[in-house]
């Protein structure tokens, strides 16, 4: 990513895993170290998410105390989750260690350390009842978190039903790992029968795509990381995203991107946008960041990667950038009231 | 790369690739075609330099009028030369296409087109011929030009051996395609027996380059692109040099980067330095960014990919950032004096 000095409001960087304060992460060392004298490994490949590479270098010093002769390789791609595997790094070396995320797919290559947080998260979701339609009126309640608090769902859970509600959950598809956990793309955990959703967890990143993706759901956002009770609010998002629909609606030119990023591939969106318009044109890239596009002299573009990089980031590229979905509104294959949050379904 | 104001002296964006005016450039169109019935191609892979990527749409549109059925992929992976083959694309396309670079390495699987320059170079010849030292007083001259400009080589030897210079050229290493070609990272076509070395080319990038590597040579630089005679003088460069070594004298610890990119590994070098300190970590990538090393917290960093970057956008960087050599200076394996500019052999 490129450096820029404003952040949009649903960034991850605000998600737990950059907090300053000193928190002792399991980095399952010895569950590495056994994978490396079991394989003879040579090499071991280690990649942490963007909040925690400042780590890396101890955690290379703790691997090459435990176990003697082996190369330890630090990806230094940029990683914003499970679908963003370092393939390079993950190809070339005997043992891979993916830090920071639960498993997108699982395979004997890849081992996932999850990081659990140890932050408690009863004291804030106490405070989250003030907020809360109240059991008595709204008796069903959805509940999700990421994965760095699946630790704590069977307490989150016990905590709701103890005060009297319904707690509706459910694991949501392929790509989630766990009952109840939500990516950046993907809320399918949260396509429950509940009115009100409780989302535990760092940051607003998560909650607002999950408030974009079910409109018609409360979501209430208790934060144990930076401590705060809050509704998800979706106003300013869905103004840009009408904003940006609206001045792609006079494009003659398009560039459509294809991510080739091992998780954030989708062919057949990309191959169905270009045999709809002769004034589409294929941009292939892992990072997209506005430098990268802005070498493109089209009127706009379409994301058929990451949808978070089209709503949260979108306005910092020098034309619309648009979801296959808006596309589809743009160009009038749809009507614009049925733009819809882009969720991202299935591994690779 | 990441957006920044302000460039260094010696960087690509006014080499010609760029340049506002319109050029014709000779896409070799019909030989790409020709290959894609050839292998009854269904997907074409494009890749340009930075300077050019505009362009990719308007040649897109030239092959699929030429040629029915086939999907073409642009690349939007930065590309700074032969050294930077979009390999994913490469190996998901039927026929792949590089633009505007000599091969560093022939393939079947990769059509190189060259992209020529149509500027003339004698007019800005004539003028540097105030500049060089006279054929009376220094009867030899080295010649060397960049691969854009190489369809007027003949004429460049010719226009000095008219005025009574002997043009001193040779075709350097594996890495270079061409006689009296010189690349940002290699200018053994300049170890030619003559103290002065006429370049003729866009920009001070090659030429730079060309004096960090041959000190005690003259370099002066007959620019036919910005119509400019200029003498190379590496001050500024060397200054920051011997202050980022200076400043890396302290580092209790050092990223050592590879850079992923299929022509800009140096693996040996990078585990010799892991050898040689136990406080050295090892961080592979393929775009060395500011950004992508802000993330790792140590003193100071050897970078053993493009020597370019390390001389040319080493002032970005949050810490000293060295050249391998400069790394042995810095850590007392070697003489500071024995500095010298980091040169790039091999292919892959």
């Amino acid at each position: 990513m490129s450096d820029h000095s404003e952040y949009s409001r649903g960034d991850l960087r605000n998600t737990g895993l950059r907090l300053k304060h000193d928190r002792e992460w399991d980095y399952e060392l010895d569950r590495i170290a056994e994978a490396i004298d079991e394989r003879d490994a040579d090499t071991v490949g280690l990649q942490f998410p963007e909040g925690l590479k400042r780590r890396a270098p101890s955690v290379a010093d703790d691997i090459r105390e435990l176990v003697d002769d082996v190369t330890v390789l630090i990806s230094g791609q940029p990683c914003y989750g499970a679908c963003d595997l370092d393939t390079y790094l993950m190809k070339r070396t005997d043992v891979f260690v993916h830090f920071g995320h639960s498993p997108m797919k699982e395979s004997e290559k890849i081992i996932y350390v999850p990081l659990f947080s140890n932050v408690e998260v009863t004291p804030i979701m106490a405070e989250a009842l003030d907020t809360l339609d109240d059991p008595g009126v709204a008796p069903e309640i959805g509940l999700v978190t990421t994965a760095q608090h699946m630790n704590r769902f069977d307490e989150m859970r016990e905590f709701l039903e103890d005060r009297g509600y319904t707690v509706r959950t459910r694991r949501g598809d392929d790509r989630l790992t766990h009952e109840g956990q939500v990516l950046g793309c993907n809320y399918a955990s949260a396509d429950v029968n509940a009115d009100q959703v409780l989302y535990v967890g760092g940051g607003k990143f998560h909650p607002l795509g999950l408030a974009m993706e079910h409109p018609e759901k409360r979501v209430v956002i208790a934060d144990p990381v930076n401590n705060v009770v809050t509704v998800a609010d979706t106003e300013q998002f869905m103004k840009q995203r009408f904003g940006a629909v609206h001045r792609a609606m006079d494009a003659e030119s398009w560039g459509v991107i294809f991510c080739t990023k091992i998780g954030q591939g989708r062919w057949e969106e990309a191959q169905r946008i270009l045999d709809d318009n002769d004034d589409a044109y294929l941009l292939t890239m892992d990072e997209v960041t506005p430098d990268r596009l802005r070498n493109f002299d089209v009127d706009a573009f379409v994301n058929t990667g990451c949808p978070r990089i089209t709503t949260d980031d979108g306005p910092r590229f020098h034309k619309p950038m648009l979801t296959p979905g808006e596309y589809d509104a743009a160009v009038g294959n749809k009507p614009l009231s049925e733009i819809g949050f882009d969720t991202f379904h299935g591994t690779w």
